[in-house]
């Protein structure tokens, strides 16, 4: 195989598979190549994906040898994602009676979501997150995506408790909105014990989901690695949860005005 | 940039945005290339994707003058892909009461709804699908791994009305399993009037829920591009959908014996 061949099988392994180990010497029989040509298509690879900012390839230690590639995204591309997503979801006829936002729109926008699951993957890239946890229904897409570019399950939070989840445990929690008591409740198979989970949802305003979450992940003996959510309110400002990423601030909502939205995505780490 | 370089960010460009159409001229100014250097790029990419199937290179013809790539999955991807679900839906521990299969695990592995995303856009590759519509909730990651590589919309019907939906249209069916009658609601913002929709779900008994979905459609001037969900059950053997397909069948469920699934999906259109 030529080597303007083999940069693109091994481009398209890479991301096809982002934040999985490959093994080097796999591609090197899958390929019929040698490991040394390999580890310079590697590293030609790494430093095209470095110069944009758009991914990281990683070498992995150990006796097969292996790399990892892990989305990220470009400054101008996450710019320009965010004024767009400000623009769009300005609109006025967006608000809802009660203070809510029409999202689900963008929400199941195949390019909003690549992206901001791109977002999530490279905010939590360093710790080692093991699951996706999220509650039915609007958060799901969002977790789905997210999940995608960590490699990791999703597990989904139910609001009832469905004959098709199997045994299941339940917890019972105050809603924010409602002030009123509500069941959540996840299958016992749908995550293994201890995991480490990054809470997703679309939606946060005083926090008491995601808290009822964290709640129901203590009860599997899970550790939270992160809660992020597409979009907080600003009011109240001390939430349920004790630390969440957000995209997106809302400030509060009146009939016929202007939504007030700001990215309010820190820094991805290092 | 030199060529090796190039090949990387043109495989990227094609598979970070699959059916999508790419303009070569829109790459060859990003690039600082010649758009003659980057069509001799897109064939070599074209040919090593054809080479093991894992993938589409299309050309567009027009002005500005693109190329789209669809995914493919090479066949003995795919037989892997089969046989390992087989095995892993068969567990009787699997068989819940009411002839349910628990698959909730399975529908949230991220391997699992990648290919499984890509065998149903590469089922209705060549019908113009213009949003992927699925019912709450367990149809959901299915749809969106779908509709990402379709690249179009995701629009969830709902089993209730939510103030978080806006304005929604409601339609009344009969379940199949429940033997009453139930509501489904989808928002009028969700998908726009007159598209080509592809119905995603997870499991399909009698196919009253998509049954309902298509009657909901209707509703929305939307044109049925298809029907996919993950398991469908042999019996019974006639559906109240005229035309569906399935990536497993299913035979009849009971309590401590073996769970009977084979792969049950078409050959993709040519």
């Amino acid at each position: 195989m030529r080597r303007s061949e083999r940069l693109i099988r091994v481009t398209q392994s890479l991301l096809e598979q982002p934040n999985q180990p490959v093994s080097l010497s796999d591609l090197a029989e899958r390929l019929g190549a040698a490991k040394s040509s390999l580890s310079e298509d590697v590293a030609l690879i790494r430093s095209v994906f470095h110069e944009d900012h758009s991914g990281v390839v990683q070498s992995i230690a150990g006796a097969a040898g292996g790399v990892k590639f892990q989305v990220r995204v470009p400054p101008a591309r996450r710019e320009a994602f965010e004024n767009l997503l400000v623009a769009r979801l300005s609109d006025p006829t967006r608000i809802l009676p009660g203070g809510f936002l029409y999202m689900s729109d963008v929400l199941g926008d195949p390019e909003v979501l690549d992206i901001a699951g791109r977002l999530f993957a490279e905010q939590f890239a360093a710790r080692d997150v093991q699951a996706v946890v999220t509650v039915e229904t609007k958060g799901i897409p969002l977790a789905v995506a997210t999940a995608r570019y960590l490699r990791v399950p999703v597990a989904v939070v139910r609001r009832d408790h469905r004959v098709t989840e199997g045994a299941s445990v339940s917890i019972h929690y105050i809603s924010g909105s409602e002030r009123r008591i509500q069941t959540m409740s996840m299958s016992k198979r749908a995550m293994p014990h201890g995991a480490r989970a990054l809470v997703v949802d679309d939606f946060m305003k005083a926090g008491a989901t995601a808290r009822g979450v964290m709640n129901l992940l203590a009860e599997f003996d899970a550790q939270v690695a992160g809660v992020a959510v597409f979009v907080a309110t600003q009011e109240p400002a001390v939430k349920l949860v004790p630390e969440y990423v957000s995209l997106f601030n809302l400030g509060p909502l009146r009939e016929g005005q202007k939504v007030i939205l700001t990215p309010a995505l820190p820094p991805a780490e290092p």
